[in-house]
């Protein structure tokens, strides 16, 4: 019998906590974990409960059911089994190091998710998707003038193969507002090779290099229609000096892309994190 | 009114972070943090839980309401009131950095206590208490073999002075057993500069220097009878190369005292650190 | 017999390496540290070189033949005695965690240099400064409409007290382009209260609140006309979550605006600093 | 043509770093980089010279006479051309983590070796190394009893492949002081998965978590005939909580084992760490 995760948010009012507590205890389940955050200048409560439903209870049942009850304390719910494996897409350009690092980990268990496929606007990973992790690569080329059908490729593989989650992995391509917003059926997490809001859109190292900072950072945030401003769900830095080259920087870099794109990730697929307005709140 | 702030723990059972909600929501407070944790290994729980009680509750009654609730779930409870200032003394050898680094931030407003005294084996700092910080100091000499003289004298003023907390602000003498265990009618806590297991006892900078390691550390724990072995409440390191000599390495440490140190007590003072066998567990 | 200390900056040219080290060397002299930087994109070479000059040479001789030697290699250098003992004004407002922090820094031997005075826009650390740090202290009032007095004044204080630095510590006045080109005679160090080039200008950790970052930071940088642009000396950042408030993050970044303004002025006083361009050069 | 790299080390004389500047200028060259450190303790100067030797030169020629000239002043010195390739031995058990990772790295070029071949005690990795990375492997099963026979051949084939670098991925080992001092033709270096001194031996994610210390650690060291004792080359630490299980450990831990094994072989690959007694120096 699975755990259920619940991932409430909606206006705070008294009482909220122990309500949702004591509707899972009156229905026999057993609260693992619960966190709550009360953001008090946009009046928003937020709540992650975890718990295991009393056995013979349907899981799904048991779900729709407290969503139900939710909704009646004016709450929103997200709710997840824990058996469910959400599917991703990963989207790669010719960089490979996020992508290879997000397989890997795939690989070795870290990530409870199914890769649904790879995409790519080149073909440099292709083998690898397909020989070495096995999983299905498709090569989307993205012609300036024609990227809408490219978009729109995209956004039918995802419903076709019922993604849950897409994560660009250095995937160089800004996606359209019309992708993101109405086409594409799933979030969209991003990373971008910057401390932000400092050095926002093209080569961050280049930028981080001639304004001579002493750290370099990377962020992972949900891709929006304003390029790299989305909410922000996880960034890290690390310390450099004057004799670090854009070259060095780059490598450096990379290192954070990739620890910073996997926590994310991470943290959406175990329902920790939720998006209002330009923030994120992260329970980890 | 103020809110209130329990901190449970005893043996884990179902229903049980629904239960002490419930009882907060039908008393007509309202919660306004809880997080818990399940030690599964030693069948642990642990709670902090803080409400606001019903306008016109008495804070002390509903406090000790909620203990009696609490111990009939087989939970002992150390519960607090959010205008409660617990009563410090502070502790301090020749070193000053880390009691100014304590006395600044409380004169700041960063420590919500009172400082009962400075207490010290030396008097190097006794106008800096009196006059710059305008807290009462105590001058207990300690000579080697009359130790246990010195620590009556301090376990007494500690009593008089209504103290709740001891911190060893560099306080250059091991504390026995016997004052530890027996006359301090409080919690101590120190800091010892090293990550700890590594570098117990003397001259930590100085064995890490000779190992040749490449950062270094400090760690706030609780004082327990065997030197540098109580519960670890917060540690940090900085990076270091071959460059820093040891004069370098007792330098930046101090910046690490200093910060761990007002961490761990700040923590300690909101009611945040429960210890139990040889570990805590801080509710941040 | 002190060291001397050369940080010597100008066009590269083969040899120029070996060349100063020769010059020292024939002159009976030890290089005790000697390190530089090739900026190849401006075309810049940068050396600190460190030696102790042949017993019974004078120091102020060997530096000043030093000087003309690197000027007929086309480079400009600034020398230093290791004796010497910088003379640094402190300027601060209300805010007093930095200020306190540098003088206490002062006061234990951290940072080699003499405290000329302390001059603030208000009176609140006056007495600290007399009593406690037994410094000069000058109230120096900044009426909106009358700014230019003010920096004339500190201006002509800097220039009686033969000031080599001034360090903003949390100065809550913007200096104008007239005072830091023209009127003052020695540069000036800020310390942002965040990870520049990101929340420039007012209420940073409003910003950085409002954007949902996922750490905050400090920024130690000269001061130039334009607002918090000028070249950078160091930074650091801490993580932060959706649990703090703007009260949280203006507490935990006062502990990295007085570590990196220590440092930063630290290593100004030492000769490590260069500033070319928009950037810096620090050897560490 | 290519550069030349020294690495000196012997004990301290006046003028030895205007004596090897002058020889390299004096025979033409140019000096790119040059850093030194002295061990005032130990007596020991340390240099790392890096130069472009003059066009026409014959860069072995050149090495080998100023190899010479570095014995005249007492100097042990290890010299390395910019375009050679050390051969490296990578070693693997069943955890794939550091393997991959070095491996990944070393495809995007950012360790400049061959990788000789994969030597393993099991066969997990055979395929990945063959096909996938496209490397010799070698499958040399360790018997308890029979620990030398494979000590013997892992000697017989570094020697036939004519390695300069052991990397120990995690290879679950220990490599007896016979091998270590007698067999092996290569320095070996090793990344153990605490901060060493703390936890070393087995299983230390477990002793970290009984013990209830606040930050994990991993350490790249030269591996020597006393088990996680040898000269600490590089490491790293990541915060933990209450909340991390020995699974969370091992998972975050195997990030920091990537990054400090990874950059103490990139450091060593180009000629940056000298190790003298237990101590290294690390040239960034």
């Amino acid at each position: 019998m699975p755990a259920l995760t619940a991932l409430l948010h909606g206006p705070d009012s008294p009482g909220i906590v122990a309500r949702t507590a004591s509707w899972i205890f009156q229905n026999g389940g057993n609260i693992l974990h619960a966190d709550q955050h009360r953001d008090a200048g946009a009046d928003v409560f937020i709540q992650r409960i975890e718990w295991q439903p009393a056995a013979g209870h349907d899981a799904d049942a048991e779900g729709a059911q407290f969503g139900e009850y939710a909704a009646s304390l004016g709450l929103h719910a997200k709710i997840a089994r824990g058996d469910e494996r959400p599917r991703v897409a990963v989207l790669v350009s010719k960089q490979g190091h996020a992508f290879h690092d997000l397989m890997l980990r795939w690989t070795a268990g870290e990530l409870p998710c199914d890769i649904a496929f790879v995409a790519s606007n080149h073909t440099v990973w292709e083998a690898a998707a397909r020989e070495h992790y096995r999983v299905p690569f498709f090569h989307i080329p993205v012609a300036p003038e024609r990227k809408h059908e490219a978009e729109a490729r995209l956004a039918a593989l995802a419903r076709e193969h019922d993604v849950n989650l897409l994560v660009m992995a250095r995937y160089m391509q800004v996606l359209s507002g019309d992708f993101l917003l109405r086409l594409c059926p799933a979030p969209v997490i991003n990373i971008h090779h910057s401390f932000l809001p400092a050095f926002a859109g093209a080569k961050p190292y280049h930028q981080a290099h001639e304004r001579g900072v002493k750290l370099i950072g990377a962020t992972a945030h949900y891709a929006t229609p304003v390029l790299d401003d989305g909410p922000i769900i996880h960034q890290a830095v690390s310390p450099i000096t004057h004799r670090h080259s854009v070259e060095d920087l780059v490598r450096l870099g990379q290192d954070l892309e990739k620890q910073v794109l996997a926590q994310a990730v991470r943290w959406h697929l175990q329902n920790r994190v939720l998006a209002y307005g330009k923030k994120t709140v992260v329970f980890e």
